[in-house]
């Protein structure tokens, strides 16, 4: 075989549709011819672009490497409403493959701004109902048996504004405060193993070292369950903005409580009722009553692709894909829709599928131009069923903004505009 | 339970070593007094250090995040010696958690340097021995069915140094040819079937758009098997450096393999014999002789803490830890020795373990200052164990600069240092 740089003729086309193809017959015929004119203009042979004709870069670039510019629209994003002191930033789901987030993309919540911490100056205090207090440098810390796992964390206010009306903006505004990442750290228990726990020991206090003192209690089961003390984030250190250098790690509650930049646990014998579990983060229900220490985020899934402000610009094959998650274990299953609830499809899981994970789901979908509401409804290993909408306000109402998992619907047009509907 | 900001005390030592702790007495006293010490200049209260006392950075930073600048250490290294043209970067793997490898710090190797490629510009041609020779767009490729699977890459002369004699450098100058990623991207089978293969095709040339128009010769079967043609790399786009925006991955084979900024793909009936499988990364044999088309790579491990250069500062309980990998499928077993091969301990694997990917795996050690010779044998599902230096150089002799796998031997010294050894 010869292996001289081809002068590529007009792809031939296939004379009839195949059993199975993931192309449009129209839309290759026309970039072959397209990739032609775009190469007439300068004289060089068709399809050897510019890049083919000089040295690339070198290691000018910074060591620690960057996306390529021309994905400079994929970035965390602060909402479209001008707000005086913005707290959170959001993940473009819209953008992203697989599970875990990538470390410059992870959504953002804080209550006081990002600390600036030496890590050599860090310390963590483990004190109160403990035969032994501790206070642990990081380099001991990290002498502890170190645990990886992939988990979610999603803020108890995400996707907030659903209760009322459907968002106008991308998955991205709708449903980013969500991310994911394999977390690396110690185990709680093996800290407060270390300390002794006394008998009476059954709450945790954690605060925070940001100006904030961001401040939680934490049930002592869920300490000795699967907590973890990370201080890494998809295999390097801990990012500023994300706890940077120890963060509280509690698989599948809600994202406040995995307290950031970590520097005290104490001991107790009952919750120590903060500002960020009475005056906040707590569920106001339709009675006025709230609802306190709801811990856990609930199952839950949205379609990421396509999704609002997507316009499919052809018809035929494409994917249906998106994320499920639950706090209570595992993804089982995920059904989609795309007649608005009536009929189900059981979609594909991405495996390995790990407990308190974002979880990738995928459908083989063909549009043939017609409209369709796509929808997704996640089911976890304990059994739990996404609810719809109108089963969400029926039993949380509607003056909450915290704990919204409801079914997400998604209009596609018949000129291939998706939109965020309510149904 | 009160939750006043504490003062905190001196914290009370363990009265008695207990059971099994991971600490050292002598470590937390110092501490304790040497924080004490640090807070009494600024006639603060103890332990509420500066960033406590005033709110953060908000989102002032790049919306694409990155690491605290005390990691600024934590970066791609260049080769100590200084070469008119690098090739190269290290990934710094003694830094680094978990398995997978974050983007910004997946090594780099390249021919003609990076070329800044349009992905809307960039076309993949798929021609020769097939029904239907196709040009597809990089929207064409994403509307395939997507894959997302993690996978090592390591350079088929990676730890080329080690054939002669100890290199003198940290486990990154050594052995940094090496990282791990999830990738998300098309099954390639799916492609050729598009196209349609004729009978006789047996043989793809994969050629790169960059300057190098890098080319190799891969086997139709590994092309039928697990080839992938990625575009995702630990959930966004490719970086620049890896190929954006696609990449030929072959899970397991040698990293040049592994087009990056794939444009071309012929079908033949032989190998093309490209200059990059005849003059290099062919493995020159004791005897004179080439041996060609070595495209998987060995089983292999690497203890990356403690490994060279560091110093172990204090005696105790730490954990060994390190990366484990085989071109052929899943590590089974990683054996650990502390004495130079006398004798084995097994390690634990970091699950889930995924064929053909970095595997991390851990074995507790409690250091009492004595000199140790570490090392680490993997085992893969193949049945494949990690050779010795001695058995690697009694086949393969020191000629080739290629598919170095053999154990490596980390000593300890008494007084702490880590050093590269051949035992």
């Amino acid at each position: 075989m010869d292996i001289d740089r081809p002068e590529p003729q007009s792809p031939t086309l296939p004379a009839s549709p195949r059993r199975r193809s993931f192309i449009a017959r129209g839309a290759v015929a026309s970039l072959a011819s397209a990739t032609g004119a775009a190469h007439a203009a300068d004289n060089l042979p068709p399809n050897v672009p510019q890049w083919m004709r000089e040295q690339g870069t070198g290691f000018l670039h910074p060591p620690y490497g960057l996306p390529s510019p021309f994905e400079k629209e994929v970035v965390r994003k602060l909402p479209d409403q001008a707000v005086a002191f913005p707290t959170a930033t959001r993940t473009p789901l819209q953008s992203l493959f697989g599970s875990n987030t990538p470390n410059g993309l992870f959504f953002e919540r804080h209550h006081a701004g990002v600390p600036a911490i030496d890590p050599a100056q860090h310390r963590l205090m483990l004190h109160g109902l403990v035969e032994r207090p501790l206070l642990l440098t990081m380099q001991q810390l990290q002498r502890f048996p170190a645990v990886s796992r992939s988990h979610f964390i999603e803020c108890s206010g995400n996707s907030m504004a659903e209760f009322k009306a459907p968002g106008k903006g991308t998955v991205q505004d709708i449903h980013g405060l969500l991310s994911g990442a394999e977390w690396t750290g110690v185990r709680l228990s093996d800290v407060l193993g270390e300390a002794g726990l006394l008998p009476s020991a059954s709450w945790i206090l954690a605060e925070g070292a940001d100006a904030a003192a961001m401040t939680r209690s934490i049930p002592l089961a869920k300490a000795l369950d699967d907590a973890l003390l990370v201080y890494g984030q998809n295999g390097e250190m801990l990012r500023p903005e994300q706890g940077y250098p120890l963060r509280l790690l509690l698989p599948g509650f809600e994202g406040n409580m995995n307290i950031k930049w970590l520097r005290r646990l104490k001991v107790g014998d009952a919750p120590f009722e903060t500002r960020e579990e009475t005056s906040k983060y707590t569920d106001l229900m339709p009675d006025g009553t709230a609802r306190q220490f709801t811990f856990q985020m609930g199952v839950k899934s949205v379609i990421t692709a396509p999704s609002a402000k997507q316009v499919l610009d052809s018809h035929g094959f494409r994917e249906i894909s998106g994320l499920a998650w639950s706090g209570q274990g595992k993804i089982t299953r995920v059904d989609v829709s795309l007649d608005g609830g009536r009929s189900w499809h059981v979609a594909a899981l991405d495996g390995p599928v790990q407990a308190k994970a974002l979880t990738r789901f995928r459908l083989p979908w063909t549009w043939t131009g017609q409209e369709a509401i796509l929808q997704s409804r996640a089911v976890d290993e304990a059994g739990n069923v996404q609810p719809t909408r109108a089963a969400l306000l029926a039993s949380d109402g509607q003056n909450s903004i915290y704990h919204y998992n409801a079914i997400q619907s998604w209009k596609v047009a018949s000129n291939g505009e998706v939109s965020n509907v309510h149904v």
